[in-house]
């Protein structure tokens, strides 16, 4: 590890963000390397074992690898550095890379990370192939096989990370929960996807039950009950997440209307042609007066949302103050989370790691 | 368990077919139980919850427990009778429902045991609602996260089965490759989908890649690893297993054709209709005489297949002998299988139950 960066005159902050990089980089060489071997496992160099055996891996390069980071930092709250825990916190990258592989196939989203999604690589390959039956349906069928795939080896990759049967035994419970949520939080999302628009409140249940606790929370909280930490650090690491996770959202809400496109990899306004109910477009139907409400209940009820209608609700979420307010309860949100990691409870390398996490997670533009 | 019904006059194979009913049922309660209790756990009592919490156990009822059965026949090649091996060998059955939730999708299948299938149902909770959106693309998205929980509440009860630690240890390589071999089967199964009709060979490479090893030697091997057996009784399951896998695949195929809708629960000759390239077209195409393979050519070729269609492929696959011969092929494997099984090698309860198993399979109307 490049536990040798916190030395010398390097700013404790600075050697916590050379060292969650290298976490980083870690983790993405232990899901590679295990992807790799279980796909030339079980692909036979049979057609589309050829392309499973490329695209599989490939699809785990260009990610965050933030839930592992969170619960490698978990981990960090109360064990040593070790290559085991490294591995069990990389387990959750494939488990995002399950939910990513099957959300894409379900919203008929065509780009992931700059590139074709999942599908859309598999519906080419049987395009090419000139084949008869539908390209796009096998894209779907194949995309969503290779999520199955993913969902496996998470599991399999932590049962084999290392870790001892007393250790793994503490985090069982926490990754099952996790694993569960993400499948029962993706339904909430369709049938809310389908419903009206939900009011403020509605809106961060549901986002607390998926995103949010899932992407900072409970990869914490894995991460810290694997290292057997006790109540105290549990309590800041949940309040620390809650907060953490509803700031990283919000912040995902604004990239996906206001980003930059060669930046974030998707179309500009992605997340008004999808009409997604986002905290940004419910928090600007609050904000409205009743000019704006009427011309935003439009804009949600066109047939297809084009770039001149983008242009006009960016206008309109703007005009409400619903983007400038978004801001403040991020940084309100990464300000408090801050504040509730006392070094006291939390160790100094870990509560460093926090804090850089806190801003690459608010601050980000993609 | 029911072992005292083999004490007294009751011949040996009655004995053990009571006995293996018995295994079942058990079986059933201990996943219908676990899929219960998970389900009021995740879901709260919204509108999806509720039928989740409904739809999801009730998928359980109607299987035929194969995979469990086979799993528990394998395990008493080697252990005692055992709960916490019986609740092991129902994970089997949670892993069948995860598949069959997913191909019904996949396949576009709207029954399952002669119900409508998950997809179908939720699509028609969705319709039922009057909300706006596909609630055909719904219910494909939800009854995937149905397979999804499903995929992940077996391997948690096989976790938690209660065998220990080091028992679990022999079984888990056996399972990851079950379930990986499940998605990539499946994967093979799209892509021979669209090409066209292979050659048996080619055809009995991919069934024993897929069904015939999933539905009866995986699941032996896997029972008898847990209980530690060793290379003689795993070579004799893995050789019945082989014979018997076929054999079941080769009914399958003959019902999909030539099965009775008020007993299969499939509509006559689905997989006529579904131009699935199952043994029995592939034989009727190799076994037909040139006037006969052209015209099964055509049929091959239509682009729907109606109920005179279906007739007249029926006469046609019956006139070339392909329905007999693949009859004569399933009764030379089951026999065969029935000589591989050396009581000297395989204790005599367990001998008696893959007797009753091999005829179960082979000779089923369902």
């Amino acid at each position: 590890m490049a536990s040798t960066m916190a030395a010398g005159t390097v700013p404790p902050k600075e050697a916590r963000a050379a060292w969650l990089d290298e976490v980083g980089r870690r983790c993405l060489a232990e899901a590679h390397g295990f992807v790799e071997a279980r796909a030339a496992e079980h692909f036979s160099g049979r057609g589309e074992g050829e392309l499973a055996e490329t695209v599989l891996p490939q699809f785990l390069a260009g990610g965050k690898f933030l839930r592992p980071m969170f619960a490698y930092v978990g981990w960090r709250c109360g064990g040593p550095e070790s290559d085991a825990a490294l591995r069990a916190a990389s387990s959750l990258e494939l488990l995002h890379c399950f939910a990513l592989a099957q959300d894409d196939v379900m919203d008929a989203s065509a780009l992931r990370r700059g590139r074709p999604a999942l599908h859309v690589r598999f519906a080419r390959w049987h395009a090419e192939q000139g084949w008869s039956g539908s390209a796009d349906r096998f894209g779907e069928s194949a995309a969503t096989l290779a999520g199955d795939l993913f969902l496996v080896w998470s599991e399999q990759l932590l049962r084999e990370s290392g870790l001892d049967t007393e250790t793994l035994s503490r985090g069982w419970p926490r990754y099952d929960a996790m694993r569960a949520e993400l499948a029962v939080g993706q339904l909430a999302d369709l049938v809310n996807d389908a419903r009206t628009l939900p009011g403020w409140d509605a809106l961060l249940d549901v986002l607390r039950r998926k995103s949010g606790n899932y992407t900072v929370r409970r990869p914490l909280e894995f991460g810290a009950a694997l290292a057997g930490c006790g109540p105290d650090v549990m309590a800041a690491l949940a309040e620390y997440g809650g907060l953490v996770g509803e700031a990283f959202q919000f912040k995902d809400d604004l990239l996906g209307v206001f980003g930059d496109p060669t930046v974030t990899g998707k179309p500009a306004g992605q997340d008004l042609r999808d009409r997604k109910a986002s905290s940004v477009v419910v928090l600007a139907a609050e904000m409205a007066d009743g000019r704006r409400r009427a011309e935003l209940g439009e804009l949600l009820n066109l047939t297809t949302v084009d770039d001149d209608a983008v242009s006009r609700w960016c206008e309109l979420i703007t005009a409400t103050g619903a983007r400038e307010r978004l801001g403040e309860l991020i940084r309100e949100r990464a300000d408090k989370a801050l504040a509730v990691i006392d070094p006291a409870v939390v160790p100094q390398e870990a509560a460093d790691a926090l804090a850089v996490l806190a801003i690459r997670c608010t601050e980000r533009d993609q």
